[in-house]
This record gives structure tokens, sequence and C-alpha cells, in this order.
């Protein structure tokens, strides 16, 4: 169950208006790394965890953070957003400056939201679930985490050089440390997690459901590909076995489907079928 | 630039026609991890490669790879659609087994693709390039593609015990071991990168950016939840700082927003504005 | 600031299994009036609010909530996915009590999410935040927010019927329980409102905007609608003004575009141009 | 049955082009409450009404209405595109006036559409069919289509302040005056429906499917929230019934979830299960 | 404008309830090549067509019929739901029949849409824009519209086969006749164009432009593909040229690109830069 | 199965950044007619031909060609966001050509992808797989074909005078003369498919299915339509028959649909039912 206090986790006051930004901070919100993801993220991972209790809870800590961390860029947003000239855009045809302003913000924030933020990323478009991962494998599920966290660090840092305004960026030095944190919490588990299973997720496949005479090679291009010069490749793998490198070959023959039933409307066959 | 021959690389034919496993194996195809994400991904990590050519070529190895690997999936979809009563659906009423197989199978398979497969997962719905990432960052990135092989996997090995039909396990054992081999060579190149670089990506944000009092702490709700139990709390963190553990607190005021200019339409306000 | 706590606002714990309920149940998960559909629009609504601060509150409280409910079904649907043969499918083509499982539920539950909840709704659509509502404007918005209500118990109440497991039942008597509240709040928030602004939003529209000539005229096929037979149509408005009854017509001529730029390639014209 | 006649309902000609503000326009055509959806919205309603001939006809003449809404903004849009530079934009980089209208003009409106509308919103996401609703129930519809009507009049009214064009000006004002009608209709119709119904929809739910005790408790944080204060929640709620505050408080135990069969692949349990 | 009339412009009365086909005539109605996708497509094509009066009435006529034939499936459908078990489903678990009803119905049309029609196809996923074109390039246009009545046809006539009841099949043969007729129309409206413009479009690309000496290539796997052995390929081109046959090679070097920037915390370069 | 090397297929190298030019490229990568589209469109095409091999080597060998120009393209916005100032557009607000640069380039380029390409359109819409056409009918999707192309090299030709750029205008010109033999080859093979099945899709249907009464008529607002003088309509159709023009008239009653069961909670019926 959640609770919710109204004073904000962290500060979130720009020192001044800047719609132009705005909309570039709306990926921190409503794209496919956003907040809104890794709080939907971790808590229908944690309301999935079947017998691992303690993970699960670290699991609802986490996603619980970060709709904190919606709260906070939402209210940046909605400040940004805050006393410039979003209404008087007829005069930008002729002042550069408003058709600066006018040409970079996004303009639902003045129709649809009223100068409130959008659960949207920076070029408009609306958050879907089709960003967030639930396997019910954790091993499989941290490794997603700690991708979603390195993207998302790496998002606010190039945001962060591309803005002159201290309060947004003491914001900023909030998520950054955030960030860290939370890669390093995922690097942990995951370590934890491999420690008993091994690297290769599902750890729990017996070995005769897998062509195992395949599951060693890097296939290159040998001709014009420099990945087998890569240092790891002669190197066992992560698993223990040693790495071949091939030129990948066809082992089946060309396929013939066989024609449609009537029923199918499909084309008329001119060849022969199979 | 890419050249295509008309042989398979793997084997790709059913015992038996099964539409409703047809359904299912979509998932494998246009799913949130099927293997249009993986190509895709890798392809446009490739092309966006900057500084890294061999990374480059193993982006574009693979993802040529992974191609190939649609292209067997769509042959199985097209295989397990054929010579079952797809069309004869009007006796579902009466007789179970047709209703079975009715109810099971996707209708646009039918209906739309005249009994082949389409770039959509197990429910039918399209695949989207929301899906995948591509960042510029390498190290990111890897996590993702390990995360993308861990989920692919996982999904194999689900839907290899609900089939008994040999000739779909016979392709499933080439993807667990291609999926194997992917895992293995992700993960080798993020220790690659993290022993260059370090665990926290991007690698280069410059500590005065950071409110690095925030960067190791878990926080957690002392009252009811487990997390803090976890055995790697007590030890370094994987950047090597320690890890302390707090219940999370306030740290701004109760946000009040100006009301809006009167362009805005905004409800007029009943406070005082700030 | 949001906080979370282990136990559950309600029970959620059904009789048996049911993996064709839980497909249903996930209507209420991430349907478009489900209950991500609220949690997140109240939540947007109330960080957008502007010089209305009980308003802003009553927001963020029922928002949390809802957040709470999302985790009650969510443990719902991993309950119902507990402990049913999904993964035996292959059996379903000779046995249709498990043919019927197979075709009526969600194969993401089993081949994507491990038996956990997914956030999309009862076809496997992801939800998206094209579904709320947050406009800055607080009479628009509770209007949007009774019919997200009115909607969401709708549901509840049509599923109620189509399950005998009483632990269902009983989680469903809470859902519709605060359904109920929730309307009564909006439409009470409404009503005091309208009074301090009357009911056309937005109430700031000077008259010298509109063409109310044209603001109070329902316009019907008189040859074959009985719209104007409605009780309220000899009655007043509800903004007081009186409804006349016309059958539409044009007020304006033809239009002809212009033909495009030659860089626009566009047809070429046949036609003279305006 | 429909018919179409080649004159516009109004005038649609503005008085010179503007390609930046077509684009801001487009928000009427394809957004979440522009003219595509109340024409969907109202027509599918018609056809799925049962039992109320006289509402459903209502929704017909309606949305019949709205569909030469589209066809007014369409007009718009292609002649406020007509005979500006748009194909010229090289010299954007060097002239800050062309550099205006190339940043905020919509780019598919020169390359896509050959200076014609689009299906899609003012950041030029399509428009989809997640927008409407349509329930079978006509109070919760009703609902939906006030508030439908007040978004979309808030969203003319505040893109009414956003040009000088005398033409786009006389186009919205017949749109306000429609959007004012058809609130005034639809508040009508819900108030004859709630008196025969009562306020809470669907009326037809049993009482004793509902946990009435739940029915009419506002849940807040009696910490920080000052909703409680609102002057309608000592009043007695719409259905009646007095409305008591309350601190939300977890009734139910924390879940466990059983762990998955071995076929799920999950983690495999650290703790030990339920 | 547009105007309609309470009655139908076809048959539209099942024999008998079927909600399992209720689900496949949705691709009808909301599908990718349904009525709602070629209504739209000409309706946009007509309303910015320019020059070309004719087809603009030619466009907005048949728009007009095709929402006419959205009605005739929304009815269909919301009868072929009437008077089935549809809200007896807990009775499926036990009862093959109900189950194969269960497994093979939308469960949107009991829960969302109380036994109406949805904007949806026969999958839930709801409608998009994205289908649509409207590129102000009518031989462009005309070409996706002979497409989309051949897709929509085509599909008729696979469901034909898939009902016995002779109201649906009576509705069924109003459909094929009308896409047969609009097949008609547009291929005479490309020949007629073409005759104008030739084959190639657009047909105002100047020579200059276009590097002409791969315009009559077909790049072919000389190895294993048999495409070249196709009659028309050792024939003039349709637009008058003689074809030849080669194997794709590449005509440039490999690219390397350069670093990024700091601020783009890319992942730092191991290779010498271009 | 595919092969990849390292070299491209044509130059792909601008003499200049220009990062504004790089968004509206993206439409040719993962717009609904980019790249992207027609490498999937042909390759499930392919895998999904039955009887018709010659045709699937040609859908194979022409989707793989695509894969190619997905790359050329890539490598062009890569290039074209190398060395502008993106990540410094604090100064927009005050230097109106980096205003110009900020507001018209895509913010996601630098954000989210660290200088790289996108499959995403050129407002930042992700693309996805309801673009694509593979219905098992070779006519059918021939023409669907035929039209992505002539959408494909009609958006080139309008991006070609949007630029200065001699590199970008010299791949262009490549694209240029690709999509000219592209639509020759679909046309060709339209061409030799009618001369065997006839003009209209499928020609599978039994004339008895179909009502072909009505299977000629162009069905025309008589009043003020100008479609009935276009020329074709007083020549045969191209499947033979003489074409007839009629004002359209019902054909059948106004539908009247039974109130819904009570499980439905729909609204009460006021009416009587049929």
């Amino acid at each position: 169950m959640f609770f919710h206090t109204g004073e904000l986790q962290y500060h979130s006051k720009p020192d001044a208006p800047d719609p132009v930004f705005a909309k570039k901070v709306q990926e921190l919100i409503g794209g496919q790394f956003g907040e809104m993801s890794v709080a939907m993220q971790y808590l229908f991972q944690g309301w999935s965890t079947r017998g691992n209790e303690k993970y699960r809870d670290l699991l609802m800590d986490t996603g619980t953070q970060e709709l904190g961390h919606i709260e906070l860029l939402a209210t940046m947003v909605a400040r940004l957003l805050e006393g410039a000239p979003v209404y008087e855009q007829e005069k930008a045809a002729s002042d550069p400056i408003v058709g600066a302003i006018m040409g970079g913000m996004n303009p639902q924030h003045a129709i649809v939201h009223g100068l409130g933020a959008s659960p949207k990323d920076s070029n408009g478009v609306p958050w879907n679930a089709g960003y967030i991962v639930a396997s019910g494998n954790l091993l499989a599920d941290f490794r997603a985490n700690v991708n979603a966290e390195s993207q998302g660090r790496l998002q606010v840092a190039r945001l962060y050089s591309m803005t002159d305004d201290r309060g947004v960026k003491d914001l900023f030095s909030f998520l950054l440390a955030r960030d860290t944190m939370h890669q390093n919490q995922w690097l942990a588990a995951i370590k934890d997690l491999e420690a008993k299973e091994g690297p290769i997720v599902p750890s729990t496949v017996p070995p005769e459901w897998e062509a195992t005479q395949f599951s060693h090679i890097l296939y290159t291009n040998t001709e014009t590909s420099t990945a087998s010069q890569l240092p790891w490749v002669s190197q066992p793998a992560p698993d223990g076995h040693p790495i071949t490198v091939e030129k990948p070959v066809t082992m089946s023959e060309k396929p013939v489907l066989k024609p449609g039933p009537k029923e199918a409307h499909d084309t008329l066959p001119m060849d022969k079928p199979e």
C-alpha cells in the first residue's frame, strides 16, 4: 500500500522559466527510460516476485522512490513553463527570439496541459507499457534494471550541459546520484544471483534441450569484420567455455511452402508444390 | 551492405501443423524481446558506433545473424499454419476440438496474412521501435543487449515445454544455444568496458555535477521492508563505496505553483498564489 | 513524496487458480480505464494544479490510493495464475478442458511474465499515456475523472458476474465501493466549481470570441431523427438559454485549394486554380 | 447511412499562410480531444445504443456534425500551408525568420502530406482509437462526452489567443459556440438520466455486491493534506450519504506468492514458500 | 458537410448470435484495411486535393460511402453479440462449448463495450491513423487506394467461408461487390493519370536529380535467386527502358564515424578517429 | 540467411553538419514509407510466399537491398549530427541562429541517441509494424509495394529541394533511381499477375458470393459532386463491365438493437425493444 506526503523529496525549482528546456525534460518523465518507466518496471517486478521476499521488498522500495522522482520532474516542468510568453506566439514571425521559443517548445504544454507536465517524451510521444520489463526471472530483470539506470543517468548527464540554470542543475545532481546508487544496487544483486545460478539466464534449462555445439561460436564476416580481434574473444567465455570464431554458413535447404487452401485466396501457385 | 541466400541457417520444419502454437511463436518474432528487436537493436547500435570499430563490427555481425533468426521463425510459423482447418471455424460451436483451435489461434493468421507470419507479438500487437535501445554509449547498450538475450532465452525455454513437436524443439535448441553465446559475448564485452571505465555509466560525469552524498544510500521502508537484509548491502558497492541504509525523508517544502496566465484558461485560483 | 508498506490495503486472494479469468482482470489494471489510468491521471493533474491547493491535495490523496489498487489487482492476477497447467498446453488439442484454458488465457502470462501481471489490457495491448487527461482546468478534468470512475465501476460490475470465486468477488466488492466514493467526490467537486464558474468550460472565454448565434442550436436530421423529442430539448439549457432545433445547412462555399508549388511534387492540376 | 455535400458548414479561410500555426491546429483534428475523437466517439456510441432510440439519434446527429468539423479544420490547415516557403528551408541557418518557420512547422506537412492536413496531433502522433469511449452505458458515456467537449473547447480557447488571423478566429468562434451547445446537451442528458437512475454508475449493482462500509470514506493524508477542508466534504455526498474522513490503513497482510513451476524458469526461490 | 439518415444502406442482420465471429468481424472495422481506414484515407485525400476537383469529389463521395460501411459492420457486430451467454463464463471450465466461446470471443466486447462494436481489429488493437495515406499526389495515393480495396476484399473473402450464417453472408456479398467497384474505379483513375504523367511517381523529378545509371538494374543474388527468370525481366520496363540484371556490389568504403563530443557521454573511443 | 559486409552500397557523406536536416531525414528511415517499412514488408512477404518461388526470390532480393538503404540513411543522419553545437542550446534564447537549430532538431538525437540515427519518423514517432503489408496474395501485395515505392520516391523528391548539401543530394540521387527501378519491377509484376488472374483481387471469389448488381455502380452526390464527369466513368471498367452512376439510397430499415442482459449494466431501456 502507498502513502504520499505533500513535501518533495528534493528541491525542484528553476532559476527562470524556460519552456524550450521544459520540452527536453519531458524525456526524463515519459521517455523510454524516464522515471515512469523505472517506477512501473520495479513495481510490476515486485508484485510478481515469487519466493524471494527480500528482493521483492527492494523492488517495492525503489519503485516507490521513482514515483517521487516523477513528482520532482513534473514540478520542474510546471515551473519551467511559468511566466514565459507561450501564448503570444503570433509575434514569432517577426521576433526571432520568440520564434525560437515557439519552435522549440512542445505545443501541447500550452494547448493541452495548460502549462503542466505531460506523461510523454521529449517529442510528445505518449509513454507506453511496452517500455517495461517484468519477467518473473530476477536475474534477467535486474539486467533490465541496470540498463534502465544506465540509460537514465546518461540522459541526465547529456541534459546537464544543455542548461545554465542552477536550480535545474541542482535537481539533476540529485538524480545523477540516485542513478549511481541504483546502478550499484542492481549490479550487486546481479553478482549475488550469478554466484548462485551462473551467468546464463535461465540457469534451469536442461543441457539436453540445447544444441550446445552452437553455444560458443562467434559468427563473424571473416572478410571485413574486425570483431574477432576483440581481446576477450581469445579468452574463456563468462560461462567458462572457450569461444570459437566461424564464418556463418547455411545448414538447411531453401524452404518451399505449400500453396494455401482455396479459402485463403492466396495467389494461385505458378510453381509445383513441394 | 547486406546479402541474402535462399538456404536457411538451420532447420525449421515442424512435425505437424499447430495453428495454436503458431500464435505463441509470434512472441519470438515480434514481441518486445523477439528477433525483430535484437536485429534492429544491434544494427542501429552498430550504425551509431563512434570510435570503436571492432565493437561496431561485432554489432553488425550479430544483428545480421538475428535477421536470419526472424527468417527461421517466420518459416516455422508459416509451416505450423499449413494443413489445419483454420477456415472451417463455423464448426467450432459444436466441435470442441475445432473450438479449441479457433479460440487459441490468432485470427489474423487466417484473415490478414493468408497463413503467413506476422510482425506482431503473441497477442497480435504490432512490433514497434520503442522496444529498442541505441544510445551511443556502448557500456549502457551492452547492458541492454545482455538483458534482451536473457529475456529472449527465457521465453524460448518457457515455450520449449509447451509443445511436443520435435521439429519445433530442434529449432528451439538452436535458438537456446545462440542466446547462450550472445549472453556470453555481451557479458564479456561489458567486463572489458567496465575494466576501462568503471561500473557506473556514464563514466565521464565530473564529480562536481553529482550530489555524491546521495550516491550510496539504500532508501528502504525500515518498518516493513526486509531489503536491507540482502547480503550485499553490508559490503562495498560495485564502485567501491560503502552503502548506507536510510529511511527516506522529504528534503524540500510542499510545492505551490503560480496560477496560470488568463490565456491558459485554467481553473480560477481559489487560493493565494505563492 | 511517496511511501510504501508491505501490507495490502485489502484482501486479494482467490479461492482457486483461473488463468482465463486472470486475462480478463488485466482490463482493470492496464485497460483504458484501469487503475494505471486513474492513478496516473490524478497524479499528473495534482502535479499541475495551480492556485487550488485543496484540490491538489485531493488529487494526490486519491491518486496514491489508486496505486494501491494496481497492487491489489496485480496480486490477484499473480495468484489466479498459480497452480494451473499453463505450461502443458500441448495436451490441448486432445483435451477440450485444457484447450479452453489455452484458448482463453493470455499467452504472455506464461511466456513473457512467468505467471505475473502485465501492464496491459485484457487483449494484451500495452497501457499508454494517451488514455489520461491533465489539462490544468479542474472543472474539465473532474469531468474526465467522474467519467473514468463511471467506466471503471461499470467494468468491475460486468466482471463480477463472470466469476464464482468468492475471493475475487470480495476484492471486487471493495473496488465497487471505492468507485462509488470516487464518483461521489468528483461529482461534489464539479458541483462546487460549477457554482463558481457556471457549467460551460472554460468559463473565461470572452463573449466576443464566440459566435453565440450557434451556441444553442440542436442540429438534427429532421426527417429521420427523433432526437428533438428528448424531454430536455424544450427546456432551458444548463447555461440558462433556450435550445432551438434546426436542420443543419451549409453556410459556406465549396472549398478549392490552390495547386501546390512544384517542390511539393503533387499531382499536376487538371483544373484551373481558384 | 451518410451523405456529403461539397459546401462547407462554415467559413474556413485564413487571411494569410502560417505553417507554424498549421502544426498547432492539428491538435484540434487528431489530438486526444480533436474532432476525430468526438466524431468517432459519438458514432460508435450511437451504433451500440440499446433500447434508447432518441439518444441513439442524438448521438448520430452530433457525430455527423463532428465529421463536418474535421472537414473545416482540414481545410484550414491546407490553406495555412499554402504560399509559405516551406520547401526552402536550407536558408534557415542564415535567416532566423525562415529558421523560426522551419523549427516550428511539422516536417510531415511538407514531406509526407504535400501541404495537406494529417490525422495526427500537434506533435505528429497519429490519432488512435484508444482515445474514444463507447461502453453501452449512456450515463457513463455522456460523462465522457461532456469531458471531451470541455477539453475541446478549452483547447480552442487557448489557441484563439495564439493567432492574430481573423479568418482563423472566425472559424474558432464557430467551434467555441458548437462546443458550448454540445456541453449543454450532454449536461442536460446527464441530468435526465441521473433523475432516473441516480448519480452512481452503473445504477444496477445490487447492494450486496458492494462493501458499502467503504463507499463514503475520503481517504486522506491527515498530516499534510488539506483535502478534507473542501467545503463539500462536510455535506452529504451526491448520492445522499454522509462522507467520513479517514487516514488510509492497511487491512490485509503482506502478500507472499508461491514459487512458480519449474517450466516458468523463474528465479529459484531463496525464501520458503507460504 | 455531412448528413446522416437513420436507415442503413444495406441489410445487416445475422441469423443467430455468434460472439466468436463478432471478434473476427472487427478486422473489417478497425483493422489495418478495415472500413475506418478507407473512410479516413479517402476523406483526408479529398480534403488535401489541389487542382483536381473531380477527383476531390470522387474521394469525398467514396469516403462517405465507407462511413456507411463502418455503420453496417458495427451493427452486425452488435447483433452477433446479442443473446449469447457471454457473462456466464465461469461455466467454461466444465462446459467445453461455453469454453470455446469464452476462448474465442473478445473480452472487451463484454467488459468494455457492453455488447457493442469496438474501433479495434480482430486482436483488440486500436485503430490508428498510421494506417492511412494522404500524400497530395493522386497517382501515388490511388495506388494506396487500390491496395486498400484489394486487401479489404481479400479479407472479406476469407471470412466468407468461416461462417454459415446467411445474414452475415448477405452483408458480405454487398461488401465484396462494392470492393469490386472500388478496385475498378481506382484502377481506371490510375490508368487516366498514368496516361498523362507516365508510370513513375512523381513524374516531376528533373532527370539531373536522378542517378539514372541505377534506375533499371535488378539486383539479385545470382547464386541462389531465381528472380531473374521472371518473364518480364527480359522485356522493357513499364517506363520503356530495358532492365539489366546484376549481382549487388558495394560502391563505397566502410564508414567510420567521428567520436562524439564529451557532452555526448558516449563510450570513449578505443580506435583512432577518421 | 543474411550476410553483411562493412562497405556501403553507395556514398553517404554530407558536405557539412546539419542537425535540423537530420531530423527530416528520419522520415526516410522510420516513417510510414521509410526504408524500415519496405525492408520488413518485402521480407515478410517473401517468407510467406506459397507456390511462387521466383517471386519469393524477388522479394527476398529486394528486401535485402532495402536493409542496405536503412544503413545508408542511418550513416547519413549520424554524419549530419557530427560537429554541430547541439549540446550548447542554453545559448539559444539569445542567439537566434542557435535557436533555429535548437527548435528544428530532434531533441532525442542529442539526449537519447548520442548523435546517432533513430528508428523513428521525422516527428520522433517510433516505427511500428502496423505500417507493413503481407497478405499471402501477391497481386494485392504488389499493389502495396508499388504504393510504398511511390510514396517513398515522392518523399525523397520533396526533401531534395530542402537542402543544398551536395553529399546529401548525391545519396538522394541514388535513392530516386532505386525507387524508379522498384516501381518498374512491381508494375511489371502486377501486369504479369493481372494477365493471369484479372484485375479484381482476389480472383478466386465465386460469382455467387457477390451481389454483382452493386459491383459497377459509382455512387455519387448527384447535386454537388462532379465525379461522374471523369472521363473513364463513361468507359468500360478495368474488369470489362460498364459503370453506372447512381445517387446513393438506403436499402434497409433503421436498425434497433435489443436491450442488453442485466449483467451488461447498460443504460436501462427507455424505449420498447424490437
